[in-house]
């Protein structure tokens, strides 16, 4: 019976959540099962509030997500926010609206895979909302992170001359959402790697606090909808733009280098963090932080266009070409 | 053209929103725009977060539900549980899953409806997401409040012996939304006076207040999903029972008295505040909050059970007959 609920009434399914996401974590006064939670901000912090929906069709396709990823991949978004501020996620308020079709075992994985996230990262699920719809699954994650006072990073610092920096390897997760949607499985180790970037994505929480707290970015985003499209937003905030060098883009390894760069250039979800640093602050970027390659892939400038330099030395204008929902549509 | 969007491009739709819901408030260090939002708590207070979602043909049918309204109900359902702990509501974010068919015209009295009871709250929109969407429209509406530390009021303190208010009168928004659903358009004051409460609610905040500040209400909570349900709610987080006394529930004016009494018992979304108050407080409670009824509807009992007293002293067991999305489907 796929119609048939798969909790026996609205309590039973909070329950079963609470049970499964609850822990006791500093600050927290009232959780699940109330009206509303209550928590108490620490001394000397501000609260970063941030919101992430995740569409079935949208941003998940159960043809080729798993259960566990989808539910990862719906924290790992609010996660990567609160990093791009140089903050501490800690409470998480959940909104789920589940098709009628969805079975328990699917909930399960979704909320095996979301939970694992909240774990590594500490965070603690306080509440949310539920209901059982005819369309689609929606998920909305809500997250609530800490930053010491005056520290967060926001997209509107970046100055002419800033070094523009990203973190990891750009178009993993785009070129494994295109394996996954052509049914590859992954058959080489490159392969596995853009699949687990797609599926799994790592916010990069370490890195956001390592350059707040010392004060090293004058600007950060997390790139969610592609750098071409996200490095446009930092410089609109910032009444600045941007020159990069194509071939200093850490893109992923596929044997068209066009394609390449396309994929590092356009292709979403990466999760990496992109950041400016003024230039006399550039030196104290390391190359890697812990396992994690720190690129500088161009500058900021007066001169507010978006541009790229080619491999032969020519310089291009950079077209937004990365995620817009309301564009696309 | 009903599938073109209704904006350019997100930025534009963003900024759409900036534009008609950003407002200086106390605490408020980042609004929309960048990757999340930062509030500094006030000193002395806990912060309170719900998130309520509104979603197409599960809480509203645009057939009769008029945007504005929708707009309205989206917001009030959050500050509603807000007011049921008592706080005072500051923050909300908003997720917005546009379906491809809305028109701009849509868009504008959704907005116009949920900015204006922003407006009359002092509640400022500091960020949010959007999505466009081929199935239904899905609103998910955060709230963040504050309220002075430990006078928070929960579900969980009613005991034995405790007297059960409820402000207003119940069922109107059940009553309400069956003249709509039939086509009604209101021909007696008594049908219009329903039919407004249905589409826009008032949230009591102030009562919440009234009753947390002096220490008054020994659990509260608001009637959304019907007194049967919520009520039953209230009594399994206290660990307790209730009995009723069906002559002084505040029924909707209706010809057929038991109609009304069903509507009262079993009719949801009335936000209404239902609180207990022990004995030795209740001489406290005023007939009325302003123009606001508070009827004494009964007594907490020590038998875990909901029972009611008819008009011929006879005592029935109460059936939760109210809204369950898990319960229902």
């Amino acid at each position: 019976m796929p119609n048939s609920p798969p909790f026996r009434n609205e309590a039973d399914f909070v329950e079963w959540i609470q049970r499964k996401g609850s822990r006791r974590v500093a600050g927290l006064s009232l959780g699940i099962g109330d009206d509303a939670a209550l928590i108490k901000a620490p001394p000397g912090q501000e609260l970063i509030l941030t919101t992430d929906m995740s569409i079935e069709n949208v941003h998940f396709d159960r043809g080729f997500h798993p259960p566990r990823a989808i539910g990862h991949r719906a924290l790992a978004r609010s996660i990567s926010d609160i990093a791009a501020m140089g903050g501490t996620p800690r409470y998480a308020l959940l909104s789920l609206a589940v098709s009628k079709s969805t079975s328990r075992e699917w909930l399960s994985g979704f909320f095996a895979g979301l939970f694992a996230l909240a774990r590594k990262f500490s965070v603690a699920i306080i509440g949310g909302d539920t209901a059982r719809v005819s369309g689609a699954t929606s998920i909305d994650v809500i997250l609530v992170g800490v930053v010491p006072d005056g520290v967060a990073v926001r997209r509107a610092g970046a100055r002419e001359g800033d070094h523009i920096f990203v973190s990891g390897r750009l178009g993993l997760s785009a070129l494994g959402l295109r394996l996954l949607a052509t049914g590859a499985s992954g058959q080489t180790p490159a392969e596995r790697t853009a699949i687990r970037a797609h599926l799994y994505p790592q916010p990069q929480c370490a890195l956001g606090k390592f350059l707040s707290k010392n004060r090293l970015a004058s600007a950060m985003m997390d790139i969610s909808d592609g750098l071409s499209t996200d490095l446009k937003r930092l410089c609109e905030a910032s009444g600045a733009g941007a020159i990069l060098s194509g071939p200093k883009i850490p893109a992923p390894s596929v044997s068209d280098s066009s394609d390449a760069l396309d994929l590092a250039l356009h292709g979403g979800e990466d999760y990496q963090l992109l950041f400016t640093v003024p230039q006399a602050k550039a030196s104290a970027i390391p190359r890697r932080f812990g396992s994690l390659p720190l690129t500088c892939i161009g500058q900021m400038t007066k001169h507010r266009a978006l541009r790229i330099t080619t491999i032969d030395g020519s310089t291009q204008p950079l077209q937004s070409k990365g995620f817009d929902h309301f564009r696309r549509a």
